[in-house]
């Protein structure tokens, strides 16, 4: 009987789909809007080209929020305006070096990026022998021989788990946490093995821990094929290196997100959120990660426009700031929700690349993940057939948080997203433009879905 | 009461999965094997790039068959063998050239590729005029308008479908029966509007209609651009071009199909095949369409052997001779099995691309198909969600059809495929590793489950 009951509640999909013609008919004509007369490739190409690189502080920030703030409006925002938020500066300063001083290998140099919010050795750089390192429980083994050495930790990516952001989840705490904990036994530097299946060498760069408490020393990350030749140099010999990085971080400054809006036609008062994130890393054009969720987000608002659709609910298109090394786009934005009392009732986010769409990542209650999981059907012509329990990404978290709302977030194939992710390959030319289509689809289908069943 | 029946069959797959516990162990195996020590990669970095375009009749084709039997013996068959069949050997044969002759445009050169199959201008080409043709009923509507003209069809690739083969589906009918249809009339050539959504201005070549009975005049694509171009002109002023191109058929060559063998421990004489086709347009390198299904064929035997599995049945791997302009290797195959009275009980076939994979295409009776379906839960973390009802690709539709078995298709994401079908774009750079692995993956998962289960 169990099963019984299980099956029927799993069969719901199947047989709601004969009550939702008009929704079939509704995401059709959405689904042809974006595949026929869709801007989100051509917006992408603007960004990643026009404008570039994009971190907190940079003029690129300032670039583009003035282009977001237009391009929300052509997209057919009723309202458009900039949230100010202060964002963290920080920069990376100029000539980063890895070279080895001792040996045969004298003078080889290694492709190195210094890590997002890291500190630097200054510009007389400092030489000091590598220390290899496995796992965190190699450190602790190794405690008492870090000291005053370059700790390199070389942990590979997985390549195991068939979705590459476990890989990741796993592995970027070497990252995040590595030149802390490896600090606090007296390393003078860190080298990270960067976060990636791929072979191409680019360094990978991305935030590590910072703040006051947190123990501070120079972190940069190298591509896999020098990883791979340290850690062949390591087994044969001691490594001495010349390391230098120059990264620090300058005041606060000021930055902004972008806010759209289509005004709700029944219950103006209720908000849902769509968004992604408009800064970028400094090395790339944060084409996928995340100029991929900025042109999604202002292509929903041009579609529901175009295709004459009025919402029951006031929807916010937010391209916020700030996502990679501060997070301050998304605090702030709840924040000012919070002090304005207004009523949110869902957020919905793109950040893990222009990639096909597979899914969603829902966070709510099981009620709540069964009503969405229900429209699977719908959903399934465009490539969406799991609805997982998750959550929303990053930027929509403390809206999520503050007002206790599900949040989702597109989850598209992973395959190449950590191929480019906070590297320089992450451009325009690897982003196909009916994949991104595809995601931008059924992202403002699920927009849809919400506004007019709720949650 | 119907609906509640209907509940329970599509439940089954939920419900087996409880049974299938050591299939689960095994297929991770298998996934583990070909993740971490897969060679499928760099046997397609070597089919690619040291072997290059391999069409029927050219020296590539010898190559491959060459690297292709060796690398099947390193792959662990035991027993591997050449199938001769004789090949058409058609021949670009030189420089083509489509030229504007008048007007303000007078010179203006476009980029074009002759249709595989299609007879030529020979050297001193033609002069005429274009008309611009939207569809068949467009050309019954002009019938009276073609003769002595060069017909370009400008049919374009519909955005609107979500799988591209849709798309081409309905497009290819322009490149295939196009050139006889319009020669029907007096056209003395044809041009075709490439199949694909890419705008990068590749013309794709494939195969045109040949035979003795099918009127043939010089047949050619153009990619995206030259074809709005030339469009856009054709709206303000008649277009006189040269065209020329040299294609034309050598005599029937000797070919052959390269087929390895695991023994079956069971059942040896019952058959499974699975594989891909060896050979390439003339002018790419021929990553997707097929080295990607060339080297999973092999991947599959390897991970086998990796893992220690005795298979029950025989299974058979084989890299097709001439699937993209004649078929004699599929054909050959299945006239040999029937020749020698063998035993055949399934087919699969990876012939869509080294792309992240979605499911397979299924040809079979409808409790054949409900049964591969209950296996969707153990290929689900995989990425495989559906399998549809369809058939193989070209090369297992003869030894299907002699053999009445069910045959099936590894169907990857379509999104990209058609921007390098047939193109000189179709390159190694534009296969990502763990796509193409997935794909093995899935497709060995697939072979493991027949060999044990039946059909």
């Amino acid at each position: 009987m169990k099963k019984l009951f299980f099956c029927l509640l799993t069969c719901l999909p199947v047989l709601t789909i004969f009550a939702q013609g008009d929704d079939s008919v509704i995401i059709k004509a959405i689904a042809n809007e974006i595949l026929v007369n869709g801007k989100a490739y051509d917006n992408l190409r603007y960004l990643t080209k026009q404008i570039g690189a994009r971190l907190s502080g940079s003029s690129g920030m300032v670039k583009a929020e003035q282009w977001g703030l237009n391009t929300m409006k052509q997209s057919g925002a009723d309202k458009s305006w900039l949230q100010e938020c202060m964002v963290p500066h920080w920069v990376r300063g100029g000539k980063e070096e890895l070279k080895v001083t001792n040996g045969a290998e004298k003078n080889h140099q290694l492709a190195v990026a210094a890590l997002g919010n890291s500190t630097g050795t200054g510009p007389k750089g400092i030489t000091a022998s590598v220390i290899e390192i496995k796992s965190f429980e190699d450190l602790e083994k190794n405690k008492d021989n870090v000291k005053g050495k370059i700790v390199f930790y070389n942990y590979k990516f997985n390549p195991r788990f068939i979705k590459t952001f476990e890989s990741y989840g796993e592995a970027v705490m070497y990252r995040y946490m590595g030149p802390a904990a490896a600090a606090k036994y007296g390393a003078v530097g860190v080298i990270v093995r960067s976060m990636t299946h791929s072979m191409d060498n680019y360094p990978h760069t991305g935030s590590t821990a910072s703040g006051d408490t947190i123990p501070k020393i120079p972190s940069m990350a190298i591509g896999l094929r020098d990883a791979d030749w340290l850690d062949d140099q390591l087994q044969k010999t001691p490594v001495n290196v010349f390391y230098k990085t120059n990264a620090h971080f300058l005041p606060d400054t000021i930055g902004h997100s972008v806010i759209g809006e289509l005004t709700g036609s029944e219950s103006p008062d209720e908000i849902i959120t769509v968004g992604g994130h408009l800064d970028s890393w400094d090395l790339a054009e944060g084409a996928h990660d995340d100029g991929a969720g900025v042109v999604q987000t202002m292509e929903i608002l041009r579609t529901l426009k175009a295709i004459g659709y009025k919402p029951k609910h006031t929807i916010r298109f937010v391209l916020f700031a700030n996502e990679e090394n501060g997070l301050r786009g998304g605090a702030k934005y709840a924040e000012e929700a919070k002090a304005k009392n207004e009523k949110h009732i869902f957020a919905l986010e793109s950040d893990a690349g222009g990639f096909t769409p597979r899914g969603f990542s829902f966070g709510g209650s099981p009620e709540q993940l069964k009503k969405v999981q229900s429209w699977i059907p719908l959903l399934q012509p465009y490539g969406v057939y799991e609805i997982e329990k998750g959550g929303g990404g990053a930027d929509v978290g403390p809206v999520s948080q503050a007002f206790g709302i599900p949040a989702a977030e597109l989850i598209p194939d992973t395959q190449r997203y950590f191929d480019y992710h906070h590297a320089r390959s992450d451009v325009f030319e690897n982003v196909n433009k009916r994949e991104l289509e595809l995601g931008a689809l059924n992202m403002a289908a699920f927009i849809y879905l919400v506004d007019k069943y709720g949650l």
